[in-house]
């Protein structure tokens, strides 16, 4: 069975928004726990990005690590859900979806959704 | 805004395909590394289920682990992702999305696809 | 090489509380993230039990998680350090190692620490 | 409670060893699972290497990943215990602890153990 034949009940936009979907919970999954201070911030943040672009359809990933009120008594902190901003852009053929992870704070929730999905 | 509003570029369909995806990434990533085998396999089957149907849209997890070939030296070993057979279904409105996670010998690989789209 | 060799420079008391710590360590970053509310609690409770009994020498593991305080937006929380209580007693011979790990509100900091060591 | 009074039943060269033992099962239990290949691999072994130094205690942090005999067939895998060498210093005083972690083949089982306690 060929990889496309696992995915031929999806529309090419269907598709962009599976994969986009499959990485952002790999990547809140993956890495919320890791110790981080702001020295290392920016080791993770790359580290983060470097590894979820390796996924299928997984166009650009960026992310963002907000350690402003955050202080660990022993100069660190675990990462939290609070913490990230999240953009992960999918693409399969002419569609590229745009996938934000962002905290909300009235649903005290790392909201994951889809901003836009762009055609063509 | 309101949950609806993060969500309104997608239709109902969508996002059922989009809510399944980030739960079997996410399911993945958390229980990859725990320390199973053949007693303790159905306590760790039960929390898998239990936990990722609390995730928005999911209906039912079922999980199997597959630890037939498997022996560590000190008995128990690690969860691997070719051990793991997964089934989520999502549902938003009248639409039930089947995504599934098999172990793909060929692809050396955890393919997560979706198996059918059901709608009314 | 033995398994023993690998473990020559140290004593049973040392040992029990090395092997006490890797657990304690895996326990908190395996599990961290995980989904949870107050249905699924008893269910995540035991498979972390189960699973982390079985890493070399571990005698018991006990663990609380504490969702008093915690309210989701979405019905449910990922599990953090603060909503966790842990004791594991880890056994070389005739040595036990009870060892905790509980969340230090002056530290913001799930600290894990030895509470004793019982020989003979 | 002082944080030094958490530690009262252990002398400077266990709780060299203690540190070490958490920070190794930490780092085991927080990365496997990340996807990684021959070009992501440097900048997961700094984010690894940076997060882990940040616990109480450590001094140093090596980690090697080994992908040579990985082939996924979607350009990339997941990181198994078996792909890791890992070498934590922990230092208490005048005590250091050398810890290692490494895939014993015999076992099937990626062993933590100690290799060398230096004091004064």
């Amino acid at each position: 069975m060929s990889l496309e034949e696992y995915f031929k009940c999806l529309s090419d936009r269907e598709r962009a928004i599976f994969e986009g979907a499959i990485s952002m919970g790999a990547l809140f999954h993956q890495f919320i726990g890791t110790p981080v201070n702001k020295e290392t911030l920016k080791s993770l943040k790359v580290a983060i990005e470097d590894s979820i672009k390796l996924q299928p359809s997984i166009e650009d990933v960026e992310v963002e690590i907000n350690l402003e009120d955050e202080e660990g008594g022993l100069g660190y902190v675990s990462l939290e859900g609070k913490m990230l901003n999240v953009k992960i852009i999918s693409q399969v053929k002419d569609v590229k979806a745009i996938i934000k992870m962002e905290y909300v704070d009235e649903l005290n929730y790392p909201l994951i959704y889809v901003e836009d999905v762009k055609e063509g």
